[in-house]
C-alpha cells in the first residue's frame, strides 16, 4: 500500500457525507480482543508476539470481505508513515510509539483496520462517516464473528472477553462519536454537557483520544463502561444521547447566528482571511480557523469555499500528511511555512471555482 | 465647498509622494498670530470675535495666490463635517470643539488652511506631502508677510509674537513632521529615540496631535520651544534631526526584514488578509493592519495591494470620512460593519487590478 496516494484523500473520516455530518464527524466501534494461547502483548516475549502476529495476519488475510485487507508491517514503516496513520485515526498512537512484532491490517476505503499486538493482541476498529453507530456495529460484528470462528479468543462466561486492561473486559468494545462542537464550547455549555455525560457513564476525549488536547472544537463521545451489559445495550445508550448533544448544538448555533450574528461572521470571515494570507502556520492554529470556516459554510456565512476543500484541509495540514504530500521532510519552521502555503493555494483555488 | 468633494481625494498629507515619503508622510508648519486691537479668543466676546473673523476673512481673501481661498464658518457646519475637518488635518479638534464665531479658510489643494478665532486669532497653517519642511516654510512665510502688511499683528520687540498660551510666544510657529515609524515601534527602539529628541527640545505626539494616541505608528516630531530662536534656527534643528530617525526607521527595517523575515511577511500578509475578510472593524485596528501592509508595500512584501490605495484607505476609514463618503450617518457599531465592508471592496479591486 502506498501511503502517498492515502494522502491525497479524506479517509472515510472527515468524508463529510453521513448522517449529520454538518456536528457528527464520524462514528467509530472498536473491539478489543485476545487469543486464549498467548499472554497480553504487554507480558509476550517479542517471539511469541511474532507468532500472534503471523497467526492473526493469516486469519485476517481469510476474512471473506468484498475487497482484501492489506497487512502493514509497523516496524517496516518510517516514524512520518506511522504519525500519518494515526493522523488519519487507522492506528493508535501507541501502536505507532512501541516496539516489536505489529502491525495493522487495512480496507480499501478505511472503513475497517485491524491492530495487531497493540495494547491487546487484536484491535478491530470499523469507523464510518457521520453519524453511523448502527452501521458500523453490523461491520464488526461481522468481522468479529468470523474471526471467532478460526481463533480461540480469551474468553470467560463470567466477565465476557478478556483484556490487558480491566478498563476493556466484558465486551471489549469502545463506541465513540466525533462531534464539531464550536458553538457549544464558544458559548461555554460544554462543561455542562460534559457533566451530563459523566453521570450516565459516557466520557469526552479530544480529537487524537485519550490524553490528547482539544483542537479545532472537536470531541469524542464515548462508553466508559465494558462490563455487565450487552453490546446492543451499550450501543443504544449512546445513540440516545447523541441526538440530544447534535440538537443543543443546533440549538446553540442558531441562537449564535440571531443574537451575535455580526460577531460571529467577523470571526468566520476573519478565519477564513488568516487561513488565506498567512504566510506562517501551527498546525493547531490551523484546526482552530478551519473550525469557523467550517461552521460558517453549515451557517450559510462564508460562500469562497466549499465543505469538502476545509474537510480535506483538517487532514491534510497535520504534520505528517502535510510531509507525505509535499514529499519532503520538514522541520517545525518549515512546516509552519509549507502548511501556511498550502492552505493559500488550496483555497485561493477553491475560491476561483466557486466564484 | 462641497466637503463630500474632498472626502473622496487624499488631500495633502497622506498624498504619499514627496521626498522621503515612504517614511515621511508629511511636513506641516503653522503659525499663531494675533490682532494687536482685541483680546485674546479666551478673553474676547463673541461681538469681538465677530469683528475679528469679518476683518480677517477679509484680508485672507485680499491674498493673491494661484487659488482663492474657500472660508468656512465653522459654527455653520455639522459635527460631522468638522470632525471630517479634523481628520483631514485641516483644522485642529479645539477649532472643532469650542463655540462661537470661528471659521478656517481653505486652499483648493489642502496645502493651506487659516484657522480664525481658534486658541489664537489667527492660525495659518501649511502641510506637504514627504519632507519638505522648507517648501512648506516658504509659502507660510509669504502668506505671513502678505497679511502683516493689512493687519497689525500683537508683537513686541522683546519676545515676538504675543499668544494666547505663553509656549507659543515668539516666533509662533510649531513646525512638525508625521513619520511612519513601525519597525523602530516593533523592535522598541522608539522610547531611545524619543529621549534623544527631548533633550534637544524637540517633542513627540500622535496622528491627531497633543493628547491623542499613538496610531498606526504614526507620529509627530515638533519643535517644543518657539522662543529666543529665529524660524529658520528651529526648522534648522529639525531639518537636522529627522533624517537621521529617518535612518533609524530604514535600518530597523533591513535589520527586521533579514532577522526575522518570515515573521515579518506573516504580519504583513495577515493584516491583509485580515483587512480583506473582516466584517467588523474599528477604527484603531484599521490603523494598525494598514500600517503593516504600508510597510510591507515598501519592503516589497505585499503584491496584492498598491500604496496609493492604502494611503487613500488610511484617512477613508476615518469615522466622518466613511460617513461622508457613503452618504449617511452611522453609529459605533453601523460604522464598524461599514468600514470593513468598504476596506473589503476597496481591497477586493485593487488585488484585481493588481493581479
Amino acid at each position: 500500500m502506498e501511503i502517498e496516494s492515502l494522502a491525497k484523500t479524506n479517509g472515510e473520516w472527515l468524508r463529510g457525507s453521513g448522517p449529520e455530518a454538518d456536528i457528527v464527524i464520524s462514528s467509530r466501534i472498536r473491539l478489543a480482543r485476545n487469543l486464549a494461547a498467548f499472554p497480553f502483548p504487554n507480558r509476550a516475549s517479542n517471539y511469541q508476539k511474532t507468532e500472534i502476529e503471523s497467526l492473526l495476519r493469516g486469519k485476517i488475510q481469510d476474512l471473506e470481505l468484498d475487497n482484501k485487507l492489506e497487512y502493514l508491517s509497523l516496524s517496516s514503516l518510517s516514524t512520518l508513515d506511522r504519525l500519518f496513520l494515526v493522523e488519519r485515526q487507522l492506528i493508535s498512537r501507541e501502536l505507532a510509539g512501541t516496539e516489536g512484532p505489529r502491525g495493522v491490517a487495512l480496507g480499501p476505503l478505511e472503513t475497517l483496520s485491524l491492530m495487531v499486538n497493540e495494547e491487546d493482541h487484536l484491535r478491530l476498529q470499523v469507523m464510518r462517516s457521520g453519524f453511523a453507530l448502527t452501521e458500523a456495529w453490523q461491520i464488526i460484528n461481522q468481522v468479529d464473528d468470523f474471526l471467532e470462528k478460526k481463533v480461540t479468543y480469551a474468553f470467560c462466561e463470567e466477565f465476557g472477553y478478556l483484556t490487558a486492561c480491566p478498563t476493556n473486559v466484558g465486551t471489549g468494545m469502545r463506541a465513540s462519536v466525533m462531534l464539531h462542537l464550536p458553538a457549544l464550547e464558544f458559548t461555554k455549555q460544554l462543561d455542562k454537557v460534559f457533566r451530563a455525560l459523566q453521570r450516565i457513564n459516557l466520557t469526552h476525549r479530544g480529537l487524537y483520544g485519550e490524553g490528547s488536547r482539544f483542537s479545532g472544537h472537536f470531541f469524542q463521545i464515548s462508553n466508559q463502561v465494558t462490563l455487565g451489559k450487552s453490546e446492543v445495550a451499550i450501543l443504544g445508550e449512546i445513540q440516545s444521547v447523541i441526538p440530544q448533544i447534535i440538537q443543543y448544538e443546533r440549538q446553540a448555533r442558531e441562537a449564535w447566528k440571531s443574537e451575535n450574528s455580526k460577531v460571529l461572521q467577523d470571526r468566520i470571515s476573519r478565519a477564513y482571511g488568516t487561513l488565506r494570507f498567512a504566510t506562517m502556520m501551527t498546525s493547531d492554529e490551523t484546526m482552530e480557523l478551519l473550525s469557523y470556516v467550517r461552521l460558517g459554510i453549515h451557517l450559510k456565512m462564508i460562500e469562497e469555499v466549499d465543505i469538502h476543500t476545509v474537510n480535506e484541509l483538517f487532514i491534510q495540514t497535520q504534520p505528517a500528511h502535510l510531509q507525505k504530500l509535499l514529499g519532503a521532510n520538514l522541520d517545525g519552521e518549515e512546516r509552519n511555512a509549507a502548511r501556511a502555503n498550502f492552505l493559500r493555494s488550496r483555497l485561493r483555488n477553491s475560491s476561483d471555482s466557486n466564484n
